[in-house]
């Protein structure tokens, strides 16, 4: 078993990152907090680097090898922003990047992920390739592997973003973010829970890709049944790491629809003027439809990425 | 002839308007920097309240209004920014505001300046119609009536956004904004020339709708000629007051095409996940197309607003 990252932990990837990443902003809407009745704070990591948080996690996993590691390479499996941080942060380091990729992946993604200079390896689009393409090249080369979410290092580099938050912001009552692997939520529940013990720590997940709020029910990690969310972000089960601190932590997690996800997605578009991804609404859903109850209360959310296609979006 | 507004009233109006209006944040973008082979700072007041720099010109004047002269109400004429700004700041000190907008106005703005609690007066869409309604209520009400850009206390107002961003970045080599009826430019020179004597200030117009740059030509104010640049904040043509202070201040002044305007609107919400309106474009037109040579400066550009219908995005 890997060990659960400590606060330490995160304070040493916060010093580790700081360098590379931004500090990113924290806004506030008048229309949102008068819809909730709540004030409402967004941590905005739609505008960190690679746009979205996962490059805090990647950055932090990659800068902690030792340079006779890294100069094997790092690869990864994925499709989404992890892919895009783990090319980002190998090649600030001078790392070689292997990312390996479905067959049908968007095009937009390859490109982006080839932008930062990173290799592309594609495979069948199921888990079992992906893994076995990643064996044959760590076995080839040496290079280490960087899980998206459930490593030590990833999760504690995704708790910088709470850590920020809460320096900003101290009088939070809650923090909110949404659960896919759960790298985000752990990182959030070790940062928040050491800095501000009485806080009140919730997730949220689409409806569709229950998984996590399903695992909480049977106290073992259930798989994802379907991908069809719109919340391409939040399609992967919990990992045995994140499911034992989200477990033993979070004060609870709620499930919300693709309609509230559409809207609230739109809403933040129309209201704060800021891109996000269909991920991000998933927690500001939750409290529009009072799924979590925070009317009075000061509720930090992690806008956690906005690498949309600008062609198709989903009110259109 | 109005009198043209100095820092002093600069300095004034950014403490009048303080408890209203946002700070809003100064971004940066390590893919523009690349581009231009400048640093860009980015003033965001499409995160400003309605959605505009607008609003700081408006609540400036509103606000200043003596209670009395203010009790007999607001009126203005406008289909844009503006009307929003001018409800929302007449709301917040309890007048009543009457927004005259043509028949054909969109549905989605009339519904945005009701929203702010104003009345509508619908006219004919020429610009004789509006002033005579405008006329007929101020004779009838005594309302006070706040032109959208030739006036001093809206101008003063604008210039705050120039003072706090260079409050936030006092190394700016120059600051760019759109040119449209000239406040906010006009605010900007008054603001940033007070500030730091050799900063240079440029101003960026629509090829379709470049009567600013045509006016600086002649030495007199030219008309609009045509009213379909897509930048529809800036289809408006100077005046007396702004023009006077923009022929004697202004460094230089350049066109950009509506080609160029549309990319860099999708370059901007792509790359830094931010909703500007076209008229934002237009001067990271200027400086994407070398129109102004910025490589090697440190750089302000005015992000003037957000508001987008976001059913019809240009490049769709």
């Amino acid at each position: 078993m890997q060990p659960i990252p400590t606060f330490t932990n995160v304070i040493e990837g916060a010093e580790r990152i700081k360098p590379f990443a931004k500090r990113t902003p924290v806004l506030q809407s008048a229309w949102f907090n008068k819809q909730t009745g709540a004030e409402l704070f967004f941590k905005c990591e739609n505008f960190q680097k690679v746009g979205a948080f996962k490059f805090r996690g990647a950055c932090n996993a990659i800068n902690k090898l030792p340079a006779s590691e890294g100069e094997k390479g790092i690869v990864t499996h994925s499709s989404g922003n992890h892919a895009q941080a783990v090319a980002l942060a190998a090649k600030l380091n001078g790392y070689k990047a292997t990312i390996i990729m479905p067959e049908n992946a968007p095009k937009v993604k390859v490109d982006a992920v080839k932008g930062y200079g990173a290799e592309i390896v594609f495979c069948e689009s199921t888990i079992d390739a992906r893994e076995e393409t990643a064996q044959q090249i760590i076995q080839k080369t040496g290079a280490t592997f960087i899980h998206p979410y459930n490593h030590p290092d990833v999760i504690a580099g995704q708790g910088t973003a709470a850590k920020e938050l809460l320096e900003e912001v101290p009088e939070l009552d809650a923090i909110i973010t949404p659960v896919g692997g759960g790298g985000l939520m752990s990182g959030t529940l070790i940062a928040a829970k050491a800095m501000k013990p009485g806080i009140k720590v919730f997730g949220a997940e689409p409806e569709l890709a229950d998984d996590a709020y399903r695992s909480l029910q049977t106290g073992k990690i259930e798989p994802v049944l379907r991908t069809d969310t719109i919340a391409d972000g939040l399609r992967t089960s919990l990992g045995e790491l994140t499911f034992r601190i989200i477990q033993s932590h979070i004060d609870d997690l709620v499930t919300v629809s693709e309609e509230s996800i559409i809207r609230d997605m739109r809403n933040v578009w129309e209201r704060m003027k800021i891109i996000i991804e269909p991920s991000c609404a998933v927690p500001v859903a939750a409290v529009m439809d009072r799924k979590i109850q925070v009317e009075g209360m000061k509720v930090g959310i992690i806008i956690t990425g906005g690498n949309v296609d600008l062609e198709k979006l989903p009110w259109i």
